[in-house]
Formats: C-alpha cells, structure tokens, sequence
C-alpha cells in the first residue's frame, strides 16, 4: 500500500517537474524570441486595438480619430454612416474629385506587419542627422533602390531633394530657375494642365516670375525671348498621356512631374532623363498624408537653390514623415521590390476597363484615348491604367459636362480647372473601392438611360 | 527515517507545484494584459533592439540610422568617436551655435512607454481627415489644453493654423498681412533679431513685401506712413528678454513669437493675447526635427489667408508629424500637466546658474541681465533660465567676440547675425548635456586664464 501510495506520489512529483521544466524553457524561449515586449508594449497594443474596431470594411478607426466615451470611433467612408459604418445612404452622390489614393489602402492592410513603424519618443530630435544633413542616407539610398526596380527614372548624376509632397518642390524648382532671372521668368503648361502651377505661382508673385497659362499659345506667338519654365507632366493629369516639353530653347527650362510616371498608372517606355523630375509618395504607396516627395536634379546650382527654398521656408522635412516613408518603401522594396506595382497595375487597369466599357455603350460620353504602349517595367506591351478618366460629354447642348453628371449624382472636376473646355470632366480612378464601385454603379444608371433620355 | 524523506520529499512536491501556480497564473496574466502582440511585435521589437544598442551615454543608434552589416550603430554626440562613443576627443570645440533642443532628450527617455509611437501601414492615407480638413481635431484640443496648464496664452477667440515648425508660419503671416496692400508692406524687428525673419523676407522677394531691418531705426524716423509688419520675439532670441512691439498705429500689425514663451525659458507674467502668436514644438517638447509649429490668430481673414499660404505651399502639415505631436502633448498632458514644464524649468535654471556664476568671475565678459519676475505658472517670483547667454566682449579690443570664443574652442554666433555689434556672441544653453558641459568647461578654462593674458 506504501509502495503504492509512493509510486504515486512520485508520478505526481515528475509530472510536476516536467511541467516546470516546460514552464521554464517555453518562458526562456519567450525572451529569446522577444516576444515579452517593455516600453514599446502599450504603444503596439493601443495601435491594435484602434485596428481592430470593426467598422464594416467601410471606414476606419484611426489613433488619432475621434474619441467617444474614451474609445476610438469609426470615422465612415462617403456615402456611408452608423457607429459601424454600415448603414449606406442611398441617395448619396459618387464622389470622384480628388485625386485621394485610396486604392492602395488594401494593400497596406495586407502588408500589416511589415509595414508597422514604432516611434520612440526620442526619436530624432534634433534640427540634423549624425551626418549634419537633415535628409536621411537610408532614405535616399532606398528612394535610388525604388527607381532602379521600377526602371522609370535615371538616378546616376543627379541630386535628391526632399520635399512637403510634391507639391513644395513645384514652387521650389520654380524659384531656383528664376532667381537670377533679368526680367521675370514666364512660367507655362501645356492644357489641360494641372491646376496648382496656376494658382500656387499666381499666389507666390514674386518679382522673379509668373504665370502665362498655356504652352501651346507661347509656342504659336514664337515670342520666346527671355527666360520661359514650362511644367510637364507625364503621364499627364487629367488625361494620363505620356508628354515632352512643347517648348525649347536655351532659355526654356522644363520642370517634369512625375507623380504618375509609375506601372500602376503608364507605361515606362523608358527611364526619364530629364534635367528636374518630380516624384511623390502620395501617387507610389499612396500615403497623400505624410506629405512627402523628392526632386531628381542634374543640375548644381538648381539643386542649391531648390534646397536653399526649403531651408529658408522651413529649415526641413519632418524626420516623422522621413521614417514612415522609408518604412514604406521597405515594404515596396520587400522581396523581389515589383509586388506593389502589380498590385496597384492590376487594379487600376480593372477600373479602367470597367469604366472605359461602360462609356463605350454611351454615344453621350467618350473617354480619353491611351494607345496600349510596351513598359519597360513589365516587359511587355501593356493596355491603359490611367489615374483619371477624362470624360467629354458630345452632345452640343451639354457645354458643362460636369453639370450633368451632378444632375445623375457624380461629383467630378471641371474641364476649365485644367484650362480646358467644360465640356470636359475629370473623374478620379484613385479613391477606395467604395467610391469607385458607387461611380462605376451611377456611370452605368446615367449610361443605360441614354435612350430615354434621346427621344425626350 | 522514512518520515524525514518523506516530508523532504512532500516539500519539494509542494515547492514544484508552487512554482506551477506561479508559472500559470503569470502566462494567464501575461495574456490578459495582451502581451502577446500580433502585427505590431514585429515593429515593437526593432525599435527596442535599436534602443538596446549601447553608446555609452554619448550617442545614440536610430531606426533610420546607419547600418552597418545590417546592425543599426551608433551616431556619436560632437566631441566623441568609437563604435560605442566612449572616446572624448580632447581638442574639439565645445558648439553652442545651434538652438537644438536636446537638453529635453532624458525626459523623452525616462518617459519611454508613455511617449511610445505604433504608426499602421494605413494611417492616414488620405488628403484628409474625416471631417474633409487637414488638421487633427485631437490635436487642436490638446493645444488648446497645454496653453491652458501652462498658463501663457489666451486661446479663446483664436483660429489655430498649423504650420511646418514656427518657421513657416512666420511667411505664411507675412505673405497673409500683406496680400491687399496696395504698396510694398515694410518688415521690420528690434535689434539684436532672429535671423531668419531677415533671410526670409528677402528670399521671397515678392511684390507684397520688404525687410526694412530695425524696428527702432523706424520708429525714430517717424516715416511709418503705409503698412508696417513687425516681429515680436518674446522672450527674445537672443537675449531672453521679454518684449513688446515697438511700433504702434493703425497700419501697424505685429507677429508674435512665442516659440520660448514657455515656463522652461521665461517667467510668464501673464497668458499673452496677441492677435497674431506662434509656437513651436521644438522649443516646447524638444522636437526640432518634427518641424511642428501653430498659430493662435485672431482676425478670420488673416487666418484665413494663412490657411490659403499653407495650402498653396504643401497641402497641408504630415500626418505623420501631427500624429506624433499629439502623443507627444498626451505625454505633456499626463499626471497634473506639470511635469515636462518642472523638469525643463530645472534644468535650464541650472545651466544658467553655473554659466553666469563663472562669467561672473570675469573682468572680460558679461551676460545679459533678467531681472527676477513673478510666474503666472510657478505662482511665485522666479529667476532666470534663458534659452541663450548673450555674451559680451567687454575690452575694447575685442570687437570680433566670437573670434576671443573660437581662440578658447567654443564655438558661438555672432552679434551681427542679429544685427548686433561683434562685441556680442550668443551661446546656445538648449543643446545635449555633453554639448553644455564642454561649453561650461571650455569657458570656465577661458576666464581662469584671465589674470595671465591680462598681464601680458
């Protein structure tokens, strides 16, 4: 009965041992795999908790969005409302105005993990790096990386410049080419063009330049003399064609804008080589928020000077918006470095074949003209993925075309905005697939009522 | 026999199943208190090993640092080299040229969890916020709410516009005071001045406005027919003193730059209520190189049009950037609100202190003089703890004071930068605890010598 009551009483005590034994080795195992985490706990705990309100795949709760009873709350998505955001209001128009890149947000959602970031409060504070530069190395080396993959720009020989968006280095590049100008520097572009070179030079008006509207009209005047800027942008917005400088001469300077000159949006016949090309992460990743671009420049005195501007308009580029954005392009760079632009190709050639068929029924509408073009990139001739529609309304009596697609309930940008005919309309392909499926659902109601509307 | 190994034997039965309970009930708790993360571990743990990597209290290895066969190394404080930053080098100068605010780095640092950062993939993607602006509501109540804890400024009836750092927004309230003048608006500052508001106005150079330099040499001409635009730094940069604007008159308007308006650098007699006031985030949490900055405006159009300046420029300030400035302000917040400003408040005093207790023992230079004053925040009379020693050459000889400095291994600005005489330097007390006690030794070293050159 002892030997028993011994045998037992020793099972339990190896037993016990044993699960000590795991105890110990899976909590050492724990630390080694670092899976207890110190001071960067809360911060990743709070973020997934924020990530995790559910809010019906048609909003989102954000660390810095609004707060309810202490508890994030779901900011919606247009058109749609409730504490989940699940309640879609029907009568609500498709909004395709802005330029939002939306499109991308899925594929930050999938890329969770290795797109995270934790800031530590003491993360760079100072006005400079370690190298007394305020323009991170990593930064730069990774945007030269991004190039290279993508096989749209030509890096060797030029210098970087980083920028508040693309948006700063406009105005930057148009102050260093115009600062030791004579007599005022004339800045144009091609119609339609973009409506900021307008407004942002009218705005600035300095006594180094301003703005005169159309390239074309300056070429047909061939009064050229004097110092001339002229911005192209390629592909275009609104209407997504590859362009060239309509202006030359010694005294012309181009500034391109290359915010869409990636594979989600064109063709890459070829690296650019311009003297200044502009980029943006906000039409890359998408990230229109973080603010942040860079300029590719062969020149040195232009490069000093585009520097000089953003020195003097603000010292620098946050170091913030400098983490995330290398963070990013970890992400984009990840792997073979080409995931993202077949992400973002596939499903910007999606929209556009969904809508350009849908206008193609339409003798009331037409849509741009983009010829199937070889890419470098993907190594094979590839059809449109453009960023905008540029929609034209035929009929004589519809002169303002974006007046009669509010009346079937699309908001989009007026032709005269890009100094156009507002017989024209952009729509934007870029938001979320929310405002996409509802442009694409209303294009094909105002379509498919063409008929009646004829005989009436 | 039997019974003492038998109660030997019961004891360590008992010890192994205790040790089981405690095994248990701390991974129960470890998973109640979530801490096993899931999509943010990864991030939580990069940042902790970058964290990790010891620099010997001289330096510092960042996320965005350099690498090195992929480990992230140190960037070593000035005056210190080695892979660990343990070696001083005895011949470098002590730089008190910068205004970079690192004496608030061990505050971040002792205040780890709390200040810590997870940024998603997804943050903030769009143009805007969900209320279609593109400044964080969160973020302006927590403004408002630092103002209120720190007692020096009235808010109420204010419009808050953000800016890339005070830096911009000193252009942007330039550019909106003088867009409807119908002649040049003169910008002008009493000497000794910051820099910048020079170095500004003249690099725009617009149709709108001028640099006119000293506001007193205005004043004294009488000719203030036209629009005048005056800079208020308050406490003043460089001499710390609190100012009032020199220029009065209906076709007069003052900016207010509060940037050191804080209890770290001031007393604060009184919350200011200015029409136009800015602040930083550099010189109130430390953060240089977040480029965060506000203004508190009154009238609705200037606000208005410095909305229109911001926009024009960039869109609007980083996400990114906004995000972190409000974890930076909960930090602020915590507890009674008061802590950041004890801390900062100590710290500066202290440097004052043994800075002008050893210029004190010498014949050839003096500091300039603050007089005690009562704190609206301290709710006592406080001593001095400026922002920056204005130090002056008192030997007629020395002219170039900054030259005596530079012969001593101190690196300083001179007075003419801020349109001063080059009898005066400035040295900057903000930087890291290595840079001020090099200063301190260095200049305690230069008036030991005193007695010996006066010899000569």
């Amino acid at each position: 009965m002892a030997k028993i009551k011994d045998l037992s009483f020793g099972v339990c005590f190896a037993g016990s041992i044993a699960l000590n034994i795991f105890f110990v080795t899976n909590n050492l195992f724990g630390i080694y795999e670092n899976k207890q985490l110190s001071w960067s706990q809360r911060a990743g705990a709070e973020a997934e908790a924020v990530a995790a309100v559910s809010c019906s795949g048609h909003g989102r709760a954000y660390l810095d969005g609004l707060v309810v009873d202490r508890k994030p709350v779901c900011e919606c998505n247009t058109c749609y409302e409730g504490p989940h955001c699940s309640h879609f209001l029907p009568d609500c128009a498709a909004d395709a105005d802005s330029g939002d890149p939306l499109f991308l947000e899925p594929f930050w959602m999938q890329n969770a993990e290795s797109s995270a970031l934790l800031v530590a409060g003491w993360h760079r504070m100072s006005y400079v790096f370690g190298d007394q530069s305020s323009m991170s190395q990593e930064l730069q080396k990774h945007i030269l990386k991004v190039h290279s993959n993508a096989r749209n720009a030509i890096t060797k020989g030029k210098y970087l410049v980083f920028g508040v968006g693309s948006t700063q280095l406009l105005s930057a590049a148009v102050f260093a080419l115009s600062l030791n100008s004579s007599s005022p520097a004339r800045v144009v572009a091609e119609s339609p063009y973009y409506p900021v070179y307008k407004t942002q030079t009218d705005f600035f008006e300095t006594v180094h330049f301003e703005f005169k509207g159309d390239a074309l009209l300056m070429k047909n005047t061939s009064d050229s003399a004097g110092n001339v800027i002229e911005f192209v942008t390629s592909p275009n917005n609104p209407d997504g064609n590859l362009r060239k400088a309509v202006l030359q001469g010694v005294s012309v300077n181009a500034i391109y804008d290359h915010a869409y000159y990636w594979p989600h949006f064109s063709a890459i016949p070829a690296p650019a080589d311009e003297d200044i090309m502009i980029f943006t992460i906000s039409k890359l990743t998408g990230h229109a928020g973080s603010r942040f671009g860079w300029a590719l420049v062969k020149d040195k005195d232009v490069y000093l000077n585009m520097q000089k501007y953003v020195s003097l308009a603000e010292f620098s580029i946050s170091r913030d918006t400098q983490l995330r954005a290398l963070q990013l392009l970890k992400v984009v760079l990840k792997g073979d470095g080409r995931e993202i632009f077949h992400f973002a190709y596939e499903k910007m050639r999606d929209r556009w074949e969904k809508i350009s068929q849908t206008v193609s029924l339409s003798k009331r509408f037409t849509v741009q003209d983009i010829p199937p073009q070889y890419c470098n990139f993907f190594e094979k001739v590839r059809g449109p993925s453009p960023a905008y529609i540029w929609l034209k309304c035929e009929r004589e009596e519809d002169t303002n075309c974006s007046a009669v697609l509010l009346a079937a309930n699309i908001i989009g940008r007026s032709g005269s905005l890009f100094d156009a005919e507002d017989r024209y309309v952009r729509l934007s392909l870029l938001k979320s697939d929310d405002d996409f499926n509802l442009l694409l659902y209303r294009l094909k109601e105002l379509v498919s009522k063409e008929g009646g509307a004829d005989t009436l």
